[in-house]
């Protein structure tokens, strides 16, 4: 033990704490052994030029932390357990982040985010917040926000909701997540309302366990094409997926009518990636068959905020409070970072919502809570959204005049909301390459064939919301140069 | 139709969206039945004043959200889809709230909560954070984050732990949420890495699909007593529990080692509720067991950021980093509202971990990651810390001395760390009537049967964070009081 090397800084004070960590770094990395006996703690105290007091106090420190074992008559030793197996290889990383991660096609220009009317709803609530606002929160949201949100989606989306309709959740991800979870548990246990349901659970699994045998996956129609980053999460959340085509009314419902679905998810106010507005014949049919089979609407309201040439249609839930559970968030209207969304269904659903979310992590954090609602209350909300309404209608003019103007053989699609639009390419055009082409120009494109279920012809999808008016017709045409000098089909 | 009531205020403008919401309202109300023919456009235009332009305006919008239907030669009538069954009654919202709603005992004063340095934090982030900031983060938390972090950790927890290894989220419930669900993956689809574990597992279920069938739940060893709040998350999220003595060592691990368990759930730092250290022999047992059963040790680092009488004792993640998984939180430190926690496992499982929260809800919102980064890099955290570590210290002195004096019959235990401390009562007492009356004197008391899964003697948990020092004789000296005048055995 004459080369136990422990090099101190006695300027630095807490001289225990430094030897307590040298020995314990000695022996993470194998440099002192299990059951290797540590000098006396008079020895090393005089090498180290320290109390004795010292050297027993890092000894001790160690010991209770189980990297060293003292017994009397056998001095101190390494323990056992403090063996470490060689590192395992570091996981590769390569295997590219998660299917949620990073910017989308589709996000909003965050250089337009209300940074400093943000930072004063932040203020508000940090300086006239009672103590008490900042402890365990209730797990469906704090009853501010509720109050304001269920105000706003009555007066902006139509819908038919009061608070108790309403969980706060973090954005539409976890309210799907949380959604399909209840439902996935209800088909299990046999809580749906329909003798159909009813008829096709299978009943395994103890109840009340939230666990969900095979057979109580829930069978869940989803549009096709759809977000292919969502598919992982239907599937993790106890969907078992029914794919049901889009075509330029949206949803075929004719289509989900030969489907044994209990649920379907749509996205009426603008459908990711064609960009239809489901039509008013399809909402009704739509409607219909879910009162028809007892089935249940999720109703996904993306895009809804930016509707450009006509007031935006209702949401479908208002249509129909009993059968919808609507879910948004302000991810396209203020910044996907803040993770805020809401959960709006029948007030027993909403509460076996909440109360699985009490479950899961105990609910969003309060402070961007009380800070929306005062943001909402304030008008900030409103006002900075009919203004990125002006820009984004600016924007997606300019994009689709370029479009016409220098790309006349691909066909636009989606253009009546959203922030995004969807090109049909001619057949035998590779949409993979024009995409990546597209990317080269600056316009955020993704290919459409990974978003689909069942073959269909070239498209991509692309998000005008960060591409300045200014900029659309040199990035079009910059794609057109491009694509002339390329085999692209 | 001449009935159909409309009033209209033409003084606020927005004439058509005044007739729609008042048509929508009649036809949600009932007033309005499915099949009613509403009047020509150009009747009800006369009768309200207004051009007809207007109200084909808001028949138009209804038509497009669904409640009306407009056919050539048929008129304009409310649509089938629009009937409504009566409203169901509201839920009974008398079962109270969920497991983990509201003020618990070991809450810290949040009185104290540094609220303008944490406002000067969000405002440096916002203020100088570039804007793809605020786009959807990396589920596992932002770089900047796990960096400060995992330093934190090395130097005050004596983690051993690099970014990789950790992962943010949203507090250790939803900490202990996501590791079982991984694990518990693992034990279906048998990649767990021991022999023992891949002969109990079943193998039902598709690899993949994150669903657990009944035999694929994870035998986990938990702590008997134990927060009866966490029991419904860890049975949600998987586990199923074997409960295992405390004693005043900590977890008895010869108990322990009778169970099939693949994994253990500890607070070392400071048992709940009993408020014992682990003691260095029963974590060097602990983590032999570990080792030998090739289990995993799920470490709950509970109160560890207040350990009075000495240097805290560095966590058993870092003993042994490749069979511990830490959790960890804010939660005491600054805010339970706040909703932010740490993750640390090998690196592989760590990223597993960050895909599922990623296929979950996408992360944690980023401005109070950002904020909580710079609080560390700058001190705040620390600084806090080490002023609430006093302040708490002198309110825990001051409760123990007054019991010492005024309730000499009750046993204390569990003072060495922590917010709370665990009182011994005579035999015979009825712990829930003490708790009740120490209630009334505004001590934060619990009683422990409801923690237990197997008979003790009585005992309560009483919370001293929000107890000023001042206060603690004469909360004491009034439970006595009340205690002399009541039959409290």
């Amino acid at each position: 033990m004459a080369d136990l090397h422990v090099p101190i800084n006695h300027a630095e004070g807490g001289i225990a704490a430094q030897i307590a960590a040298q020995l314990r770094e000695a022996i993470r990395r194998g440099r002192l052994t299990p059951g290797t006996r540590l000098p006396a703690s008079r020895d090393l105290a005089t090498d180290l030029a320290v109390s004795r007091g010292v050297v027993v106090e890092a000894y001790e420190q160690l010991v209770a932390e189980g990297f060293l074992i003292s017994r009397v008559g056998s001095g101190t030793r390494v323990a056992p357990a403090a063996a470490r197996p060689p590192a395992p290889p570091a996981p590769a990383g390569s295997e590219g982040p998660g299917p949620y991660y990073g910017h989308r096609p589709t996000s909003p220009d965050l250089g337009h985010f209300p940074r400093e009317r943000w930072l004063a709803s932040v203020r508000h609530v940090l300086t006239t917040a009672p103590s008490d606002a900042l402890d365990y929160g209730d797990p469906g949201g704090v009853p501010e926000l509720r109050e304001e949100l269920a105000g706003y989606l009555r007066r902006v989306r139509a819908a038919d909701v009061a608070p108790e309709n309403l969980v706060i959740v973090g954005g539409v991800a976890q309210g799907l997540s949380l959604v399909l979870h209840v439902l996935t548990q209800r088909t299990r246990t046999g809580r749906t309302r329909t003798g159909r349901a009813g008829a096709r659970r299978t009943g395994t699994g103890r109840a009340g366990t939230g666990q969900i045998g095979r057979g109580g996956r829930l069978p869940l129609a989803i549009e096709d094409p759809t977000s292919h980053r969502q598919v992982p999460l239907l599937r993790r959340a106890g969907a078992r997926l029914l794919p049901v085509p889009v075509d330029d009314q949206g949803l075929d419902v004719a289509a989900l009518r030969d489907q044994p679905a209990e649920a379907v998810l749509v996205t009426p106010a603008h459908q990711y990636p064609t960009g239809v507005v489901l039509s008013p014949e399809r909402r009704a049919a739509l409607m219909e068959w879910a009162h028809t089979a007892g089935a249940t609407v999720l109703e996904d309201d993306y895009d809804a905020e930016f509707r450009f040439d006509r007031d935006p249609v209702g949401c479908l839930q208002g249509l129909a409070p009993d059968r919808v559970i609507l879910s948004g968030s302000v991810s396209k209207a203020l910044a996907p970072g803040l993770r805020l969304g809401w959960v709006v269904a029948p007030a027993e659903l909403a509460e076996a919502v909440r109360r699985a979310r009490g479950e899961l992590d105990l609910g969003s954090p309060v402070v961007e809570q009380y800070a929306l609602a005062h943001f909402l209350r304030t008008g900030g909300y409103d006002k900075h959204l009919r203004r990125m309404r002006r820009e984004y209608h600016r924007r997606r003019d300019s994009l689709v005049g370029a479009l016409a103007e220098h790309l006349p053989e691909v066909r636009v699609h989606g253009i009546e909301a959203g922030l995004h639009i969807y090109l049909r390419l001619p057949d035998g055009w590779d949409e993979g390459r024009v995409s990546e082409l597209a990317q080269e120009q600056g316009l955020a494109a993704e290919p459409v064939a990974p978003m689909r279920f069942t073959k269909g012809g070239p498209a991509v999808v692309v998000g005008f919301a960060r591409l300045p008016a200014h900029r659309a017709v040199e990035a079009v045409r910059g794609l057109k140069v491009r694509m002339s000098g390329q085999s692209i089909d």
